[in-house]
């Protein structure tokens, strides 16, 4: 399971405390959800942790005091609602994407998980279906059982890799109402083609959902699939402001689309969703863009600084278009998690065998990890 | 339609904007979504506003001091995931609400609306219902629309009142999987008899929902649903901040139930849903409950006010133990809304034929409500 935020449910049984309390089992909770368990990664206490894909710069000081200025201006008139459409925040979120977008093309809610539930609701639900290309997103499948929409799990090729005439297949026999890709792709990394998306517009009967949470790290020529909004009402690109502006904490996901999407998630969407700390803060962090979105940069050097390296040492290594990197160990990929942890390094095991992914963090998280990867067993794969 | 929040969703049919641009219509939306078009009250621009049951005095200077500061000390971290879980909060919402609640008893999430959503996601949801006693809180049926969970409205007695009996007759006849009782109840105002949640929960198969979002405002001698949660498993509480702390603003609902149900929600809770800003804003709050609920006596004086003295010109008033009044107007409401809007104070039509609803706020407002009061048209009622 891999993760932005992590996935909230995973297939561990539930053991019922001692004492004969209730348990889970006991409630009438949906069959569908019988037999999880809360999920709960770990949050480990590891020097390094390159394993949630946080940007590992935190908020500089001039941005930190504008940030609390802009909230302590919201307290006073905390006891009113705040502006339930978010007006504002959405002309600053669509200012920033460019490509001539305007309020009314964009939506935002508390991180991009809330965006995607949102568009399930409205675009998915009960009777309909959603397929993504696996392994992507750990939280589309989830999101798709929390709406009691369908998931369809549709397939990647060699290495991950997906080309357009495997997703248009897979498009074609399955004719979901919505459709996600992601790109750059977690927990691959790679950003699509963007024939890969025009062919999947064509073809799919309904909505398409580009995730590009991790967009502003694309390498230079990456295409956003943002540029081809204007001829696409059915396209929903969806961003964070978690990865590049280093505000996971903050939580603030949003989309662009064509008016008539945002007026569809306005319909499911839960009245006031938006606090007035969120959209104050969300609204300072843009407005201070030039400062935060500094750290990319140096985040993208250290993420080709671990491609290329670890290729030189003889790793298969996915091209990465985000602040992570999936690296093979060519066996063992548990027992190479293990090894680095016990090096104070703490990566993801996203339960692809033989596989692991690392976020790209400072240069010194860069040293730490690749010192620590000369301590794993491996078998170098030809 | 009432509002805590308000309503997402209303039956005015979509117009399609001009020069031919897409329109909902156009888009592969749920068909039970079809027709309808995003809720947008107008937050009218008027000298008195008590139609959202806001609280009306604004977070005083020395909390405003004590937020800002908690909130400062979140901001330069913001770039990590906030606590998944939201311990330290759920232990101070545990602790503000008593009864030997513990942290694994309490839930929290952005607005009671998300915690009734989270609700209806593990426990209703494709192929079940959920069961209301309209009048009640409007947003019950478009949270079960939203989770496409069957909506079943239920009928309140003479002058809106719910006895043990009709209820569960009622329970009886529908076997819905969760049952949403709201105690105060909104619109009209009035806690339930502890009698009623009582026999609902020895009747219903399912969950039971008691919706306290207005109990601290409870006339003396009121018991909150909290009192029976030890032997119920089945039963769930749910509070919010927005109203008695003045915190709409600050977006905090939750929940209390047995540590299981909080198990269940973790299941479908979106992962990060609470920021690191809104846990420490609520935090600060609770840390200064007794600041922020000294409010609470005086506009429970303010409600008396208007009850007694709408009375006393021979209006019919339903008991209120909320911060709002229902009240007839003996013939047509709108016209009475829309006198009292001409005169500055916009007060609540809740759909009612006959009765508006006004939120009790200082004590000036109050003046001005029953002035303007002088002016509407109605018959008295015998």
């Amino acid at each position: 399971m891999s993760e932005r935020g992590e996935g909230t449910a995973s297939l561990r049984p539930d053991r019922p405390p001692a004492g004969g309390m209730t348990t889970l089992a006991d409630l009438p909770i949906r069959d569908d959800l019988r037999g999880l368990t809360p999920y709960g990664a770990p949050q480990l206490d590891v020097p390094v942790r390159l394993n949630t894909n946080e940007n590992s710069y935190p908020v500089p000081e001039p941005v930190v005091d504008a940030i609390a200025k802009a909230l302590a201006a919201e307290l006073r008139d905390l006891n009113r609602y705040p502006d339930r459409d978010a007006v504002a925040l959405r002309a600053d979120l669509a200012a920033y994407l460019g490509h001539g977008l305007t309020v009314d093309q964009v939506w935002a809610a508390n991180g991009s998980n809330e965006i995607q539930q949102q568009l399930l609701q409205a675009f998915g639900g009960p009777g309909r279906t959603a397929l993504g290309f696996t392994p992507a997103y750990s939280m589309h499948p989830l999101l798709a059982l929390g709406t009691g929409t369908g998931w369809l799990p549709a397939e990647r090729g060699v290495d991950f890799g997906l080309t357009a005439a495997d997703a248009v297949a897979q498009v074609r026999a399955h004719r979901p109402d919505v459709v996600f890709l992601c790109s750059p792709n977690n927990p691959t990394g790679t950003a699509l083609d963007p024939a890969v998306v025009a062919a999947v517009l064509d073809e799919a009967p309904g909505m398409v959902i580009v995730d590009e949470a991790y967009a502003e790290f694309a390498r230079p020529g990456t295409v956003s699939a943002l540029a081809v909004l204007p001829d696409h009402p059915r396209l929903v690109v969806t961003r964070t402001m978690s990865k590049a502006f280093g505000f996971a904490g903050g939580r603030l996901g949003y989309l662009a689309a064509d008016p008539a999407v945002v007026r569809a998630v306005q319909l499911v969407r839960l009245p006031y969703h938006l606090s007035a700390l969120t959209q104050a803060a969300a609204r300072a962090a843009l407005a201070h863009r030039d400062a935060l979105l500094g750290t990319v940069a140096a985040i993208m050097r250290q993420r080709d600084r671990i491609v290329a390296e670890l290729r030189a040492r003889g790793h298969r290594v996915a091209d990465s278009d985000a602040n992570f990197v999936l690296f093979s160990v060519g066996g063992d990929q548990a027992a190479a998690w293990r090894t680095l942890l016990d090096a104070g390094v703490l990566v993801r095991d996203v339960g692809l065998p033989g596989w692991l992914r690392v976020t790209a963090g400072t240069p010194a998280e860069t040293d730490a990890f690749l010192s620590a990867m000369e301590m794993i067993q491996w078998e170098r794969e030809e």
